[in-house]
């Protein structure tokens, strides 16, 4: 059933186009502009404060990312959100590091008081830190899949919290609304060879949201799920592709799965199940 | 003739190595610097207001892009511009999203009216604003092709507006000086599947205008004629090495088929028509 | 003997993923962060100054590149730099563009005279700057090879007024501490064609620097020539595998061979030679 919906979704984004805002890290941007493009959809990138909520009231979704944030933005991420929730456009919200620095926390608390999330993806010890968790983080890349938190248990936590979708990404994969609960088997372990992995997965579901937003549906829950299950997808694709020449082409590749993806594939490659 | 010209100024690049000033969006800037290395010039990227001016008093041709435009470096694209103009280095200006925002609109009245302009190079919703002519703007990527502009005549009233070469790109690439008007007709629609291939153009550009700047000829017409050539042969190149392996690998052949360039290329190839 | 030293660090940067924090330029940073990773470690960004110190202090390296410096990140580079040493982590350091802008120039004298640096990674006319010659800078590309000044004497005085290892990149490739000299024979001059690649090097060099202060060596002489073998050996085999192709491929190429290092290529390919 979910699976059904994100192929509508994925037509949705190839006939709707829609505009993507990112207010994102300038260490993937490029990554990311270039996977929204990809799966179908159209990114902007502005980030000054006398242009943020400008440029969020002509686009169809909202993706913050503080990857590389700064007191600069961070001011242009709220503006923008809070737009974004005055006008009923979708905001994704990326947590890139959340636990790892006084800063990136307090910058997650200024957002999540501030903005209503529709979607919330990160890796498991930002997403744990965020439900309020005692987490060791280990700069911004892997979750830490030691500590025996339960993915699960932390998805519906934070979705309770924070009444939005959350999504956890890692060796599996779960999104969760509070009620309902989603696990994705797609990906490779080749991924977290690639940076930027993460932040193109949270911009591929703000590109699903956008399209949910045109099509009236608001199906966020299906958009985040979309979002990862093709970034999975993708990483199992390049890997057959690509996997034994490297990781730089590996990441190439990854943009390339995308951007063939079609419902044909995601019939024969998706696994995702509700539970 | 154009041609001729274009030929001559590749050479020129290849031989005088021209350093291209850059003030840029954080989106594309790697593929910027990349594809000015590929055609044969060297980038430097500057942009804070201590040293703008500088770089650009050692550098042979001037860029500025406001793809991602802040407060910050809109000071140093004026200080870098007003420093080229004195010392006779042409500008090529970029105003990416002009008519999308109040503040890029701000922006490009701020740099026009600072800054003399060589070369202005945008999308057709981009220019057409600049034109002063109503236009619908979605976003930052693509020109309106449906709203009814003749490109020629958009192209013209920037030249003779701002006494530069204007270059229109989209479906078909117009260039005037007010005067002259040249069509190219190279390129592929997978071009607007890649981010940045307006920024390559317009770096592209910057590349040639160097070379012209270097060789006396300031030839600035054909400057921006061989930059749109040049991106438009490399888009055409690339679809037939990598388009059917998806968007990645098409980006990653733009490059490579600017840097294996060549005058037979161009004499294969270039659709330059001047009318 | 240096070569067995790398071979271990080789090792020990996949055995414990050293942190790398590396407060950098917008140009290059995608492919520094996928370098680091494709040789083993994990890289992280983050320069704003409210978060700089703390990051640095669970990192195991810290490296400031002023690519694209400017007042901002300045400051913050140096407030890392500072807990670096305040903790025993090892900085390294590229002062890309020393000798091309008084800005720059302020800058390195800035940093040089507050943080002590392990490393220090430039080209030969940035580090003749440093070393206190006349130089006249082009750009921030390449170093000037028709300036008849010796690289060995360079490094030798860097190292020493600094008191820390000394690299100079170009042709040949210089490493001392003030007292040993290793050269580096390895790379190819495709590799000038790619931007980046310098800013690369150093990062890897961060990377063996930082598996060289977890294992207690703090053999960051061998750390550096390892960062510049690395470079120079994937520079030889992306040249073979796509050379030919272009200079994108080319790019991309290079990360591959980062990531399939082995100790094995070391053995076979490894030009490094101690005076």
């Amino acid at each position: 059933m979910v699976k059904e919906n994100i192929k509508q979704l994925l037509e949705d984004i190839r006939k709707n186009v829609p505009l993507v805002h990112n207010i994102t890290n300038y260490v993937t941007v490029n990554d990311c502009a270039n996977v929204v493009l990809a799966v179908g959809a159209s990114p902007i990138m502005a980030d000054d404060i006398l242009e943020a909520a400008e440029i969020t009231a002509i686009s169809q979704s909202l993706v913050l990312n503080i990857g590389t944030l700064n007191q600069r933005t961070v001011e242009s991420m709220i503006a923008a959100g809070r737009k974004a929730n005055e006008l009923g456009i979708p905001v994704v919200f990326d947590p890139v590091g959340a636990g790892a620095s006084g800063f990136r926390n307090n910058t997650v608390k200024q957002i999540l008081s501030n903005v209503k999330i529709a979607i919330l993806r990160g890796n498991l010890s930002e997403m744990s830190y965020i439900a309020g968790l005692q987490v060791n983080t280990k700069g911004v890349d892997s979750a830490e899949e030691d500590n025996k938190i339960d993915g699960v248990s932390v998805a519906k936590k934070v979705a309770e919290i924070y009444g939005c979708v959350a999504a956890i990404t890692g060796a599996v994969d779960v999104v969760s609304d509070g009620t309902r609960v989603t696990k994705i088997s797609n990906g490779h372990k080749m991924l977290s060879k690639v940076t930027g992995t993460g932040c193109m997965t949270t911009a591929l579901a703000g590109s699903y949201a956008g399209a949910a937003n045109i099509n009236g549906s608001k199906d966020y829950y299906s958009a985040a799920i979309g979002g990862i299950m093709t970034m999975g997808i993708a990483g199992e694709m390049a890997f057959e592709t690509a996997g034994h020449m490297g990781t730089g082409s590996y990441h190439i590749n990854i943009i390339d799965a995308v951007s063939i993806l079609s419902n044909e594939i995601i019939e024969e490659r998706a696994r995702v199940n509700e539970e």
